[in-house]
């Protein structure tokens, strides 16, 4: 078959050790389907800023564009938490993001059976609770103007959130075609009562509504979705919304699972190209100790195939697998109830492989 | 004892069957402690629509100009929902907001030990949560210049988020304060990684820390607060944000608890003048059937008692009596277990005064 070509940045924290299951992951998937992968890795946040002097080098971001996907690590750690601006980790992030044209983040928060304790939440409100959060990425308060100025009361900080037509379109119609492959209910979140980019997002998701009849749609404002998100997890399906919002309320969505440090997300543009990395960040406490969870990583890795290559077959085998290991009982100690018998990074690669 | 004024506005839905019972309260603790009060009744919101074609006559606004503090029952309903954004209660809310200078919210999250049940939170988790989200309510992106305009791509909207270093100063500054009644410790949350006004904002919180040395301060994002609201609610003491972020963690702390029928809030500017309501809205699916819950917007005559007349024994003797009330088993249909056993709206007036 075609040679896929995947570009790896595992960045900083734990993020190498993560990637590096995850690459024997899809090493296995060569083995068992007869796949071909080409990967070329690029140095990306804290460490690019040490050895490039940039979070983002050009060189990363061309490695990126000649790829089919992209499989991130994580960025960031306190020893760059107080750089300026240009030469922060999180900088790099949304350069990338927009850079590709990655417009739409992709977070299911799922819950994992074997999980489900760790939530703060009441089984009984978790039970069923299955929902993606589709966040746009490369518009709104992110990316519009922002600049300092002497106002009549003194210094004053202006940020500018700004949405056209054609960007609330793409998302918004990603997210019903979504919600046409799940359940068929779709949320619409905004601040319309308050805002004149969420009056024109209600505008534009009311005027595509109906191409998609049989999606059940619901408007909901932002302040009340962060509180139905804890009433009724589990009666959301597809939840579409702007960047701050989704950024917001896809961290609020993944923490009630209790599975957060098992999420996998995909940030996608224009056809099929994606950017997939695990929810979780750097864990720069952990890193280096060997003991820090691959699965979210490897799941991505799943999520890449089903998203961006269509190797449906490969992606349903390494899902089987982490459920088949987290079944028997197998845990990284950031799951394990008993830490002691808890298995390393590289213990829980291997078995995950083992059983593909 | 001096006359002191309260406006009273009723509002929408419930909102005058809930203030009906808080001014039950206010006339008994004249009759206990021998305050003398003057209250103005005026017309806000959907019924000012109705009668006077604005949501904020400008009578009514003179009315809380000339009052020591105003009691707002709530406001809203379907009705007035497709209206265009002149005639709707929200665009009131807002007008009074910044009409009165009412810069600060305050949004105590308290749990009542009666209905941790209903939480949807493990009570384990919930135990020991009493927290008070300090929102700014008069700045952001809520008052920025909002408008549409024709770009490459079409028409786009645009808001705009504006804060300068005043405005940022007197809520941090009020927000160590109560930190400072409390148990000491503050966080502060923004999104610094992304946001120019968020930079600001960080700048000045950490300019006034010094004059606080007893205060522990964090700083936390807007992401990660939304998470860690879920992951710890006990941790949080005083939390302070600004107007957007403000409005989507208060609601979602309010849910949190489990009690969110039963919380009250002030909204305060310069000085003592403050307006008090409850933080439920005007449900106008039940109203009218006298069966809503008043204890929210008589708590919130002792949060008035409190803050702004200094009626510290009166407060307690309001909060002493709903204790008592509910641990004798009395509940309004919202919160009984037994709904055949509710109580009225009334009767649970009743028995507030008669525990006083
Ligand atoms: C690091 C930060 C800039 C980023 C964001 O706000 O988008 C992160 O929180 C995320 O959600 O990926
Ligand atoms: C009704 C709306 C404008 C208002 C707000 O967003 O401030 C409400 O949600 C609140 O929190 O009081």
């Amino acid at each position: 078959s075609e040679v896929k070509k995947i570009a790896v940045i595992a960045g900083d924290g734990i993020g190498p050790e993560v990637v590096g299951e995850a690459l024997k992951v899809l090493k296995k998937t060569e083995e068992l389907f007869g796949y071909q992968f080409e990967t070329e890795h690029g140095l990306f946040g804290g460490i690019a800023i040490d050895e490039k002097g940039t979070p983002l080098p050009q060189e990363t971001l061309d490695i990126c564009k000649s790829a089919d996907a992209v499989l991130l690590g994580a960025v960031g750690g306190p020893k760059w938490d107080n750089n300026p601006k240009e030469l922060r980790p999180e900088t790099g992030l949304l350069g990338i993001r927009k850079a590709l044209g990655l417009f739409s983040n992709i977070r299911p928060a799922t819950v994992f059976d074997c999980l489900k304790e760790a939530s703060t939440l009441k089984p009984e409100v978790l039970e069923g609770t299955d929902l993606i959060v589709v966040r746009e990425l490369t518009g709104g308060i992110y990316f519009g103007e922002k600049f300092r100025r002497e106002g009549a009361n003194g210094q004053e900080a202006v940020d500018t959130c700004v949405y056209n037509v054609q960007e609330v379109e793409r998302i918004v119609r990603q997210a019903f075609e979504i919600a046409m492959t799940r359940s068929k209910r779709l949320a619409s979140v905004d601040k319309a009562n308050v805002l004149e980019t969420s009056r024109l997002w209600r505008e534009v998701v009311n005027r595509i509504a109906p191409e998609y009849p049989e999606v059940e749609l619901e408007h909901v404002l932002v302040d009340n979705c962060a509180m139905q998100l804890l009433r009724r997890p589990s009666s959301f399906d597809v939840i579409v919304t702007e960047n701050m919002f989704g950024d917001i309320l896809s961290d609020e969505a993944a923490m009630l699972t209790g599975s957060i440090g098992m999420l996998s997300s995909a940030s996608l543009g224009e056809g099929s190209f994606g950017l997939y990395e695990p929810v979780h960040g750097s864990a720069p406490d952990i890193a280096g100790q060997g003991i820090s969870n691959p699965i979210a990583t490897i799941l991505s890795v799943a999520l890449m195939f089903r998203l961006t290559f269509g190797y449906a077959e490969a992606a349903d085998s390494i899902e089987k697998a982490v459920k088949e290991v987290l079944d028997a009982g197998h845990r990284t100690s950031d799951i394990a109830v008993d830490k002691s018998k808890a298995v390393s990074t590289t213990q829980m690669g291997d078995l995950i492989i083992a059983a593909m």
